[in-house]
C-alpha cells in the first residue's frame, strides 16, 4: 500500500481502542482535547513523508529493497555505519522539521530489530520468519507501533516469580494451537494511545522458573483485552501562552493494561526461551538509547540557543561568568554529538544486522542523563527570574497591563519587548514548566535509569585490556 | 492593636489594591481562585499566633520590650546570637506547621532590619528614627509587608543611567514639602499582591549621576499608581490531583509597577545617598540569605523524605546505589544546617543589630543553590518513572480503571497501593511537576543567583589571611 | 613527673626498638636521615609545651584534674562541648605554630578514648580499671603513642577467619595467667617508629569464630617481636631546594609486625568480646577523624594561601576565572571550618565522655576528601606551569643561571624575584610534588577511606525522621 | 640521508649545546644521570623506526612523496581525515611500544604545520618556501626538534610592551640583511635538551606596537647565546624501585634562554606581521592539543588498568562502590578515545593543510584535563594506602624483614606477594609520587591550561546557529 497520508494515518486511530484519561474513557484519540496533541505529533511522521522537499525525502524515505516502492526508513532493518547513520539523522531531522518527536516508529523498531537478532540467536527459524514477516506487514501498510518493555514490577526487591500476586511482569497464561493468552500491564510507554500496534517485549532477565515470563509479541492496540491508562500530559496551547511560530508537540505516555490479551502465533517472537530474555532486553536497550542520543541532540541544541538567545537579550553575553557557562553547555552538547557519531563508527553486526557500538552508546547515554540537569541549571541561571515569572500572555494582551510590560519588561535594544517575551516564554517551556520538569524524568528515566546503562558499560567496557597493559609494565603475568 | 486573627488579616487585603492576573483585575484576593491560596498561606503566620500550643507561641510571638504587649518575633530585631537562632527556627518550623511558608513578614523585616543598620551608617538622625517609627506602626498593626527590591534592569550591560529609559530602575520623579514621587516596577516581587506594605530598597551600587534611584521607602499596597501583575502560579488543588494530608500552600509572585507614587517623608529611608545604595543592597542580601538558608531546610528535608519512602516503597533501599544517593542528600541536608547553625555564631554586630555571618550565610546559599538540582536528580532517581506518568486521581475513582491500577500499581506490601499512590504524587509534585520546576528556578534566582553569592564572598572571604599564612611559610616577606 | 622536654622525648625513643627503612636497621630514629625528620616532627609536641607564650600554654597544657600538675591537653577526657572545641583548637593551632603536625599524641588518645567509651559498654570493670591507669600512666611520663589499627587484610572480599593464613587480621595466639601473645601486622601507622608506645584497636567488625581478632592492648615500642618497616619518606631539605622560613616537617608511616609480642593483662583493653569490636572501631573512627578534620583546616587554609599568593605574583588576581576559582576553594575552606564546629556543638554523651557528632563528623571528613582533588587542581590551575618546572635552588645558586633566572622569572613588581620563586617553590612542596601526592592519599584513605564515612552516615543520619515528614505529608500512616 | 639510528641520533647530541640542572653545566646530555633518561626516551623514536615489525614500520614510516625515501610519518603534512588517524594511532602505539612518549618530532612539527598554515595566509611566497625547505631539511637529517612557545610572561596583567623590562615576551632586538636577532626566554620547554633543533612561535596575539614580538623561527639547539636551565627530573630507577618490565621513560621540561641569538632569514617564518600571531599560536594550539589528547589515551588506559589490577588483587573487584568507580574510569578513557577519532573526522581544511576540528580537539583537551583528578583519586581510592606506605624493594631485597613482607602484603591468591607489590609500585608511580604529581601538572598546563581551551571553544561552537534554532521556534526573528 506504499506511504500513508497523515490523515490515513490519524482515521486508523478511530479503531475502537480503550483509552482512558482524567477519569473518563476516551471516545477518539485525534479529537481529544489532550491526547490530539500527541496523535497529532506522531501524525508529523506521515505529514514529513508528504513533503516535496527531495533531501529531506531521501532521507526518510526509501525503496524497498525487493518491491522497490516506497518505505519509511524506519522500516531499514541497519546493516552499516552508513545506515545507522541515516537513521540517526532522520530522527534529529524529524525534531527540527516538526518541532517534536514523531515517535510512531521509533521504538517499535528498535524493539523489532532487538527481535530480528535474538530470533537469530535462538535458533529457532520460525522466529525469523515471524519477526521478517511482521516487518514486511509494517512496510506494506505504512503502521506505527509502541514498544512496550517495563512493567510495573511491584516490589523491586522480588524476582517476577516472587512477588506479591504473579502479574507484576507479564506472563503468559494460556496458549493453545493458534496462539497464546497474555496478562499483565507496561508501564511508561510512550505514544502507545497512538499507534497502530504494540510490539512487547521482556523488561529483564528471566530464570527457568519464570519461562512464563520471557514473551514477546505485537498486537494491534485495539485487541481486546488492551486497556490504555493515561497520565495527564499538557494538551494543546492554552490562551495564557505566548504564541511561537510551531504547534505543542507532545507525547502522552500510559500504562497499558493487558487483560487475558490473545496473540496469535504468527505474532510471537518469544515465548518460554526464558535463557534468552536478557539479550532481547539488553539488544533492544541498546538499539533505543542510540534513538535516545539521537533525539537528544536537537533538545539540547534547543537548550543552549535559549541561554545564547537570553544572554544577548538579558544584556550579559560579555560577561565572564556567562561566556564560561555558554562554554559548559556548548561542550555538552558537542560531546554528545561526537559520541553519537562514534556509536555509528563502530557497530557490532549480529549476521547482517548492524547494532551501534553497546559500549559508546551507553556511556553516551550515561553522559547527557548525568549532565541534563547541570545544563538545565545553567540555563536557568542565564535566563533570569523572568522566565519563572513573567504574567501571561493575556496580560500582554490586555490593554489595562500591556503598556506596563511594553515598558518595563525590554533588554538588549536590538529586540522588541515582545520578541523577548517570546524567547523569555519558549525558555519557560524547556527549563521551568511542567514540561521541563517532565523532560528532566524523561532524561533519567527513559530507556532506562543511569544504572542499567552503568551495568551494560561494565559488561562492555575494555576492562581486561586496560588491566592488562598495566600488568604488562608492572611486570606481572598474565593469567587470564 | 496587638496581634491579628487570620480573618483580620484576610479582611484587610480587601482594600482597593490594583491587581491582575490572566489578563483581568482582580476584584478580591483573597477570593480570586489562584491568588486566595497565596492569602492563605500568608494567612498562616496569624493562624500559627492563634495556636493554643505553648512551645510555638513561645516561638512565634514575644512581649514587646516597652509594652509588653505580644507581638511577632518576626519584628524582633536581631541582636545576639540568641536572637538569629529563634528567627532561624521560627521560618523553619513555619513551614513544619503549616505545609508552606508564610511569607508576610520575612523578607520585609529582612529589608527593614537592613535599612536599620544603613541608617545608622549614614548619620542622618532622621532615617534611624523613621525606621524606628514604622517597626512599631508594623508592630501596633501586625502588619504584613513585601520587600521589593530587583528592578526590571532593561540591559544589563547599562547602568540605570545609561538604559534606553529612565524607569528600568525606580527612581524619583518628584519631590516637595510632604513627600516624593517614584516611578518604576519591581520584578519577582515574592507574595506582594497579598501582603499590606511594601517595603522598597535599591537593587545594586548607584553612581553619583544615579542619585535619584537611590531609594528606599515603605507604601501601602493599595497607594494610588500602585498595580501588581501577577505570574500564573497553579491555585487550588483539582480533581485530577491525588489527596495529601496538607492543603496546598504557595506563593505567588508580581511585578509591581509604581506609576507615580507618591510617598511621604515619614516612610522614605534613603533618598539621594547614592554612596549607600550598595550597602542597604548588601546589608539586606545578607539578611534574606540567611531567611532563604532558613525555609530551604525543611524544603531538602522532604526531599530526602520522598527519596527514602519512594525507596522504601518500590523495594530498593537496600541497593548499594540508592544508599549512595540517600547517604549524598543527606549530607547535603545536614551541610546546610550545620551552615546556617554557623552563620547564627559569629554575627557581624552593627550597633546593637546582629547580621548573620555575611560569609557563611552567602556560603550556605550558594552551597544549596549549587547542589539543589544534583539533589533533584537522586529524588528523581529512586523514586522511578511513576512519579511522572501516574495517571491522575480521577483515574483512580474511575470504577472501570481503579481495580488495574490498584493491581498493578502496588509496591513494598508493607504499604497498600493507595498508598503508594499518593507518595508517588507527593514527590511528583516536588520534583516532577510545575511547581518543581519553579522551585528550581526560586533556588537559583530568588535572594540573588549564585555569581552574587560569589561576589560577597569574594568580599568577605579572608583572603589576605591565607595569604599571609602562606607567604610566611615560603619565607616571603609580608608587604600590605 | 610532668611534662617532659623535647630532649627528654628525643632520648626516649634511643630504647632499642626494632626499626627498618631501605633495606637496612636503624640504629637511632633521631639521627637518621629520613627519620629523624620525624622524630623532630614529634618531638614538636614538647617544644610547644616548653614556650613561654601564656595564651599557648592554656590551650596546650591543664593541671591535672586530680594532682593539680601540668600535663598534656590531648590527656583530657573530653567531657563538653568546650573540651572537643579547646582540642580542635589546639590540633589546628599545633601546625600553624611548628609547620607541621606533632602526632605523638593525637591518634593514641582518639584510640583511648574510644576504648574507654566501650568499656564501659562492655560492662567489664576491669576494662574501664585499666584504660584509666593507662591514662595516667602516660599523663605520669608525658608519653607519647600512635594508634595501630588498620591491619593488612590480606584479600578483602575474605573475612578475618577465612583467610589464606590467620594472621591477615592481628589476633591473639596464646594467653595466659600474666597476659596474652599477639600476632599480625597493623599498616600504614603514622608516626609510629617515632612513639613510645602503641595502642592496638581491632579494625573492624568481627564474627563469633572470630573472637581472637577482638583484641586491644598497648604495649612499648620497643617490646620484644615489635618490628617497624618504614615508607621511604623525604627526609630533609635538599640543597635543591629553595629555603623558607620553616623547617621541613613530615610524619613517617610504617608496618608494624607483632611477631609473638606479649602483652601483660594491664595492658590489656580487649581480648575476646567480638561483638564489641565493631563498637570500638567505630567510637576510634569517629574520634580520629574529628581529629583529621581538626588537622585538615590548616591544610587547606595554607593551599588557599598558595593560590592568592600565586596569583598576586601571577599579576591574574583580577582575571574572572581566578576569583572564581579564589571563591571555591574559600568556600571549602570555611566549610569544612563550619562543620568542625558543628561536630563540637552536639556530641554524643557515653556516660561522661564527649563523642563529636559522628554524623556531622563523618560528613565534614568525607565533604573535605571528596573536594581535595579538585582544589589542589585549582591550586595547580592558578600557580602556572612554573611551579612543576622551576630550575632548581643550586641553579639559582649557579652565577651562571642565576641572572637569567633574575631576569626571566619575575612577575609582578611588588615582589622580588627570588620572593616569587620562594613560594612558587613552596607551593610546588603542597601541589605538585611527591609530598603532595602523598597528602593525596592521606586526604582519601587517612582515618578511613570515604566508604566508611558513608557507612557511618548511612547508620546516624536521620533517615526516618526525613522519611516520616514526607509520608506525613502525603497523607500517609507511619508505620513503624 | 634517510632514518637515523638511534645511536646516531645519540650522538647528534654531542654538539657542544649548554645546558644546567643541579647548578651545574651538562657536559653530554646522553650520559648524565639525569638528563639521559630524556634523552633515551626521545631515542626510542628511532628505536622504533629501526624494528623489524612490517606493521609497525607501516604506522611510523612512508615513502617520500618525492624521493621515495623512507621517512617519519611525524613529517608528513596531513592532508586528510586519514593522514590525522595515522599520526593519531603512530602517537599512542609509540607509548605503548617503549613506555614513554619519545617526544622528539611531535610538538616540533604542530608548530611546523601551523607555521605553514600561516604562512598561506600572510601571502608571503618566502614563508611558504622557507617551511617548505625546512620541512626536507628535517626529513633528510631525520632531525629531532622542539617547540619552544610560552614565554615567561612576567606580571601577566600586562601585555609584552608594558613589561617591566621588554624582554618578558621573545622578541627580535636587531635585524640585517643575513638574518635577526633574538632575545627573551622561552619557559617549560619539554624534551627541549634532549632535541636537535628549536622551532619558535608566539604564544600569543600581539598588538601593532608589539610587531617585534611577532616573531618566529627555527634554530640548532647549539647555537650561540641558547642556554637550557632544566627542572630537577627523577632520573633513572634507584634501587629502592621495585623493577618493571620497562624503563624508566621521562621528559625533561627546561626554560631556554635565548641570549641575542642570530638566525638566518632562511630559518624565520614570522618576523613582525603581528597581526598573524594570534593565529600562528592558535592553529598550533589546535595540532597540538590534538597530539596531547592522542597521548593522553594511553595515559589513561594506564590509569584504568592499574584501577582494575589493583581492585582483583586486593579482592575487591565485586564491591559495588568499586564497579561504579571502575565504570566511571572507562567511561572518562572512551569518551577521550571516541572525541580524539571525532576530531579527525571533521577537519578544517587550510589549503591542502587538514587541521584537526579545533572545536571537538578543545573540547576533549578540556574534557580530559577537567576529569584527570577525579580519575586520580578513583585509582587512589580502589588501591589502598598501601601504594603510598609500601617499604621499599630494597626492604622486600633484606632477609630480615622481607619473610614478613612476604607474609603479611599478600592479597588474591591468584597472585604472588611480589607480583602484588610490583603492582602497587606502578600504580604508586602513576597516582602517588612526584611524577604523578607532575604528570597533574602537565595535565592541566601543558598544551594550555583549560582557560585557552575555553577561550578557543567560545570562538568554534555554533553559537549563533544554537541561538536561531531557538529565535526559530520561539517565533522571533533573526536580525544577524
Amino acid at each position: 500500500m506504499g506511504l500513508r497520508t497523515k490523515e490515513q494515518f490519524l482515521e486508523s486511530l478511530r479503531d475502537g481502542r480503550e483509552v482512558y484519561i482524567f477519569g473518563e474513557r476516551v471516545e477518539d484519540v485525534t479529537t481529544h482535547p489532550v491526547l490530539k496533541v500527541t496523535a497529532e505529533t506522531v501524525a508529523q511522521d506521515f505529514a514529513i513523508t508528504e513533503l516535496d522537499d527531495q533531501e529531506v525525502r531521501n532521507l526518510f524515505v526509501l525503496p524497498h529493497p525487493e518491491t522497490g516502492e516506497p518505505m519509511s526508513r524506519y522500516f531499514q532493518t541497519p546493516k552499516t555505519t552508513e545506515d545507522l547513520k541515516k537513521r540517526k539523522e532522520m530522527i534529529s531531522r524529524s525534531i527540527l522539521l516538526t518541532g517534536g518527536l514523531p515517535f510512531g516508529k521509533d521504538i517499535g523498531t528498535d524493539a523489532l530489530n532487538a527481535a530480528m537478532v535474538v530470533a537469530q540467536q535462538m535458533n529457532k527459524p520460525e522466529y525469523g520468519e515471524r519477526t521478517k514477516n511482521y516487518l514486511e506487514y509494517l512496510i506494506r501498510n505504512d503502521w506505527t507501533l509502541s514498544g512496550a518493555i517495563t512493567d510495573t514490577k511491584g516490589d523491586r526487591s522480588k524476582t517476577p516469580a516472587d512477588q506479591a500476586h504473579p502479574d507484576y511482569y507479564l506472563h503468559v497464561v494460556d496458549r493453545n494451537k493458534d496462539g497464546i493468552v497474555v496478562k499483565g500491564c507496561k508501564m511508561h510507554i510512550t505514544a502507545a494511545p497512538c499507534c497502530n500496534d504494540i510490539l512487547v517485549l521482556p523488561t529483564r532477565n528471566m530464570r527457568e522458573n519464570e519461562a512464563d515470563y520471557a514473551v514477546s509479541f505485537a498486537t494491534p492496540s485495539n485487541a481486546k483485552g488492551i486497556k490504555f491508562i493515561c497520565r495527564p500530559s499538557r494538551g494543546e496551547r492554552s490562551p495564557n501562552e505566548y504564541p511561537s511560530s510551531l504547534p505543542i508537540r507532545d507525547l502522552n505516555e500510559a500504562m497499558i493494561v493487558f487483560d487475558d490479551v490473545f496473540v496469535p502465533w504468527e505474532r510471537v517472537f518469544m515465548c518460554g526461551e526464558w535463557a534468552y530474555a536478557i539479550l532481547l532486553a539488553y539488544t533492544f536497550a541498546t538499539f533505543h538509547r542510540f534513538t535516545a542520543v539521537c533525539y537528544h541532540i536537537p533538545i539540547v541544541e534547543n537548550l543552549a540557543g535559549c541561554a545564547v538567545a537570553m544572554a544577548e537579550m538579558n544584556g550579559i553575553a560579555n560577561e565572564e561568568h556567562v561566556k564560561d557557562k555558554l562554554i559548559n553547555i556548548a561542550s555538552s552538547v558537542e560531546i554528545i554529538k561526537a559520541l553519537a557519531q562514534a556509536a555509528t563508527l563502530s557497530p557490532v553486526m549480529h549476521g547482517e544486522i548492524a547494532v551501534p557500538s553497546p559500549l559508546i552508546t551507553n556511556m553516551a547515554k550515561l553522559h547527557y542523563a548525568r549532565g541534563y540537569h547541570e545544563v538545565i541549571k545553567m540555563v536557568q541561571d542565564i535566563s533570569g527570574g523572568i522566565i519563572s515569572t513573567l504574567p501571561t500572555y493575556r496580560d500582554w494582551e490586555n490593554p489595562e497591563t500591556r503598556p506596563y510590560m511594553e515598558h518595563y519588561l525590554g533588554g538588549n535594544s536590538k529586540y522588541t519587548t515582545e520578541e523577548r517575551l517570546r524567547m523569555v516564554a519558549h525558555t519557560h517551556r524547556w527549563v521551568a514548566s511542567a514540561e521541563s520538569a517532565h523532560q528532566e524524568m524523561i532524561t533519567v528515566h527513559a530507556e532506562g535509569s543511569m544504572e542499567t546503562q552503568k551495568m551494560m558499560i561494565m559488561v562492555e567496557a575494555p576492562f581486561k585490556d586496560y588491566r592488562n597493559l598495566a600488568l604488562m609494565a608492572a611486570g606481572v603475568e598474565i593469567k587470564d
